[in-house]
């Protein structure tokens, strides 16, 4: 593409790689090229959905989405996560991978899947057993069987575990009676429950006895032949920003009756004669035990939103070495708009940022599939996988969110027509940062995570515990462990420069680059931890304590979750064999690391790890990457193989 | 408000003022309290209109908002800006009030006035003479006469000059002949065109016997009787982001004639005879003096997205007043969300910028009174209010994009609900920072402004010009009027510490924000100028250099803006009785002020201007000013006044 360039690139250094785009897309779909070559075959297929999605009314669009998600059941494409003996395609990695790819699509389509496989489908699977499995999974495999996952109510969504919905045991007829205590306790924003499901997986308080036991999860029939069973009843969510496709809706039951073996009893369960039985004894822990088997949807969620960026970027890349606007540097020819330093500046960190975030899915989506595949699958992998995916899913969807936006108004007036995808893009991508938990709350997951160290005592504490906890030893381990004083130290030795070595390293070193993140992060954290520990050691009020600290622990959360994804791309980078593909790799590497840098240089500046003179310099290195990755932009998102049906834009891209 | 606290204000300093809403309201009002109260009550009149929005498919809803805006209109609200005489109001600086209010409604009806009454009509008023007057300002004040502005064309939308739209002179005739020359020349965009408009006022090149004299309005017949006429070709630019009520479309005009004075002829005209004679001899002038005319659009936008993000601060204000969750100061009750530190961070400083926008376009708007009434119009003032009207208008729509978004969020799924409005603030709200003016076209202008130095000898420059100017004398000027000496020493008088002032001046003293805002503009204006000129000596090509200044002149227009905006809150708060409203507003104030030099103090420590320590204090003192706000945070947004039938929002705020 380097042909199309006006105005000569302005670079020092490096000669500009010829990437080798196929090549390249091989190297980003990794192992699962063949379940995402066949999503991107059904997204062309399909292709006409886009502009129902316009076109048709709520009510035919909801119907026209679950006829699409039947159709690509058939193909085999959706139920790549369940076992083989139902139907299923036995390979979870594959099922994420499927599920990323999807969201270069309609994202009404996406929802659907992720409703009926994932939430519907997955807690069967991970919570159900057996006989579960062997009732339901064939038909909800093939997408017969339409199911919700019936956990949010309208007065609780972040805090789980105090759901107002209750189901009581009666040992008597051996049943659970589900039960909705007040408005506030209606199931809420549930995907399939005003049309669709036929079976809802709803979360409940169990009792016996008049004994909690905390939250389970029961399968409950709603609805049979299109009619809502006796005793439930749904109210539709109706219109949202976006997603119309999907049919929310609100479920209550009053008193609905289901047998004992509707509980879906993996980690416990109910005798006969109403005796509560679990593996694991800390109700707490049994809690975060079962949440723990959804993580799945965190790790799709955060791939659909760094997918869901790909289109938006590919779009206003492309269009941005078409669109030319003022004579700027010729009296005859106007300039092309990826030519201007500012708009090299808005698109290329994104597309940098973008390539980052999809080695750490890469990463995130491993680690889940040897987790639930039982390759590797312990406490402590289990602890980190959980941080890993709240994390990614985080930075991943407010990822798509910005990136989006950016590239609307990077597309003008031609950006706000529905026939250039933003519209979709934007309105239904927006719900991302909240489902599947709100960022801010994952953020704090992830931090409780760092501030714990994953240890297994104290993963069962909610909130409150966790500020309470810091009354603990523990507190000052992390304190410790994360010195000033140990992190240099630990620095000096990878680094030139010695003790000077933020000073002395090269910016595009990626020893450098990473041992200020890591900087950045164990500093964050020690200082959260000596923060809640002199405000309870003050005898303050724990929440006030906590209120107050908020913005540190969002930060020392964030800072971790950037520091892995530039490992992640580091690593990846590194694997590479030599040749161009890897050095236009390095190239927006460099670029991710010092965007990232840069970003927060304040703080750098403030903790003593970066002068006035090289934050400056670092402003001035990410300007010339911009210029040099400026000639290989569109093959870089070239390479994200978006099928071109899903690009639309016949104007922008013509 | 101060009551529902569950956790006692954690503040340092003066006690928590009661603010008097009602009063506050009166003053933010202003002299436009009536016209706004009559907007108020045609919003709650009119209140359907936002059900109609999602419930009326693309052609109803249209003629909805058609009939709705010509009911308004007889309400006396939409003509305020025309002259008594054609049933206008006569009274501009009314107008613009009316149609700020006007965005806390629904946004297509907002757009559609905008386009009949500031566009359209504003062409007619500003750029004809009293021909055109009489023959379309009464028709169109009452809404019987629709007409459309076409200037935008596909090809281009910021470069203005370049269109390629051509009015050829036939002196036989005595006609001009409007031709579309390709599609790329085509009017595009256009609202009221797909459907509604019968005239149009058409933006072209003007050529007389071959020699073209740039570019100029006609009025142009597109329909007549909802069809179609000869020569005109209009298509639909079918479905958007949002704003779904306007019929935006395209025009393509085959030959069409157009009587000689169809030229909106007050600043140019052609003789019978085909001579060409303006009033301003130079042709880039008086093209930007036509363009001129047209600020009051840019003032309208600005006040709208100020206005937008004001239901949307008002909405989630009220609901993190009443939604808890997690108990995290309390065993026995969950939180408050606006007592969480990170909540507040999210919430209060949006406020608090929406304050000082809402103060500074009270200047713009009252300048733009001025000019437009004649009351103070000179060259100097006209340029000095076109760049603050670009200004406050980036300013304010990027703020409006910013704060629907994190409102939207912070109400977490609720907030995806279409019945709690953020669905269509958010979408049609979006096109804000492009129309009239793509936001980062209208910091460079007013980048040039600063550059230029308002000097008239300069005003006529295009980008090109602009970059080659640098090599002009009067950068010189630029560079030594900004130099960091002579700002200093400016300082150094005003603030306690002498030399000292960045370290010892109180946090809270208005001067001392004011000198940072300051220092930070004119070091900024001074760098562009420097970097340009070196470009420039070293004989690179002006375009390169501009391309890789274009960061930095983006970021001194801002910082330019932003001294402004500080400037209009300052001297507002300090015309103030003294009093509890007094207070409460110096307490936004400072948090305005000082969020703003902490969203930008990596600048500020490169620069010399700030120390870490006084960094990190910075950033202490605003998570302090904002559990001092937070008691009267909702008596903040409830002195907006904005008519509850528009919060909607049924469950949030119940």
């Amino acid at each position: 593409m380097a042909t199309d360039t006006a105005v000569p690139p302005v670079t020092a250094g490096a000669p500009t790689p010829e990437v080798d785009v196929p090549a390249l897309t091989t190297l980003l779909d990794g192992e699962y090229a063949e379940i995402r070559d066949l999503v991107r075959s059904n997204l062309a297929t399909y292709a006409s959905v886009l502009e129902d999605a316009e076109e048709l009314g709520v009510d035919e669009f909801r119907e026209r989405v679950r006829e699409l998600v039947v159709e690509m059941a058939a193909t085999g494409q959706t139920g790549m996560g369940f076992p083989e003996e139902y139907g299923g395609g036995g390979d979870i990695g594959a099922s994420i991978a499927a599920f990323e790819t999807l969201a270069y699509g309609d994202l009404s389509v996406l929802v659907k899947v992720g409703v009926q496989f994932g939430l519907f489908g997955g807690a069967i699977l991970q919570l159900g057993t057996k006989h579960h499995h062997d009732a339901y999974l064939a038909d909800l495999v093939s997408g017969k069987l339409m199911g919700c996952f019936a956990m949010t109510e309208t007065g609780h969504g972040s805090n789980v575990q105090a759901l107002g919905t209750v189901a009581t045991y009666d040992a008597d007829t051996q049943e659970f009676v589900i039960t909705t205590h007040g408005e506030q306790a209606r199931k809420d924003y549930i995907g399939n429950a005003a049309k669709h499901a036929e079976l809802a997986v709803v979360f409940a308080q169990l009792e016996i006895d008049g004994t909690s036991e905390g939250v389970h999860a029961f399968v409950v029939p709603v609805r049979k032949d299109g009619k809502v069973l006796d005793g439930v009843t749904i109210e539709d969510d109706g219109r949202k920003m976006g997603l119309n496709g999907v049919d929310n809706g609100r479920i209550s039951f009053a008193g609905v009756r289901v047998p004992r073996e509707a509980l879906l009893n993996r980690f416990a369960d109910v005798s006969p004669e109403g005796v509560y039985e679990s593996s694991i004894d800390n109700p707490n822990r049994r809690f975060f035990t079962m949440l723990g088997t959804l993580v799945q949807g965190r790790v799709c969620v955060g791939g659909a939103g760094i997918n869901a960026a790909k289109v938006a970027l590919a779009i206003a890349t492309k269009y941005a070495v078409r669109r030319r606007q003022f004579e700027a540097a010729s009296d005859t020819e106007e300039q092309l708009l990826l030519d201007y330093g500012m708009h090299q500046r808005r698109l290329l960190p994104l597309i940098a940022r973008t390539y980052a975030l999809h080695f750490a899915q890469d990463v995130v989506r491993t680690q889940l599939h040897q987790v639930f595949s039982g390759i590797k699958d312990d406490e402590h992998t289990r602890r980190e996988l959980e941080g890993r995916a709240a994390g990614t899913k985080a930075l991943g969807t407010w990822h798509a969110t910005r990136t989006i936006q950016e590239c609307r108004e990077a597309c003008g007036g031609a950006g706000y027509l529905a026939v250039n995808r933003f519209a979709a893009l934007k309105a239904d991508s927006d719900i991302f940062t909240t489902f599947e938990g709100d960022n801010h709350v994952l953020l704090q997951l992830v931090a409780k995570g760092l501030l714990t160290d994953y240890a297994s005592e104290f993963e069962d504490m909610d909130q409150l515990g966790m500020v309470r906890f810091v009354t603990n030893l523990a507190v000052e381990t992390v304190i410790e462990r994360t010195s000033v004083h140990k992190l240099l130290e630990r620095v000096r030795d990878l680094l030139p420069g010695g003790d000077e070595w933020d000073q002395e390293a090269g910016l595009l070193d990626s020893e450098y680059q990473l041992a200020m993140l890591r900087f950045r992060e164990e500093h964050m954290l020690a200082g959260v931890a000596r923060r809640l520990k002199r405000g309870i050691d003050q005898k303050m009020n724990p929440g006030v304590v906590f209120s107050s600290v908020q913005d540190h622990v969002i930060a020392a959360a964030n800072a971790h979750v950037e520091r892995l994804v530039l490992e992640a791309f580091v690593d990846r980078v590194e694997s590479l064999e030599d040749g161009d593909n890897k050095v236009a790799l390095r190239l927006i590497c460099d670029l991710f690391a010092l965007t990232t840098i840069e970003a927060d240089r304040a703080w750098f500046m403030e903790h003593g790890r970066l002068t006035v003179v090289r934050s400056k310099s670092i402003s001035r290195e990410v300007n010339r990457l911009c210029r040099q990755v400026r000639p290989i932009a569109v093959d870089l998102v070239d390479a994200w193989a978006v099928p071109v049906e899903m690009l639309r834009s016949p104007d922008l891209l013509a």
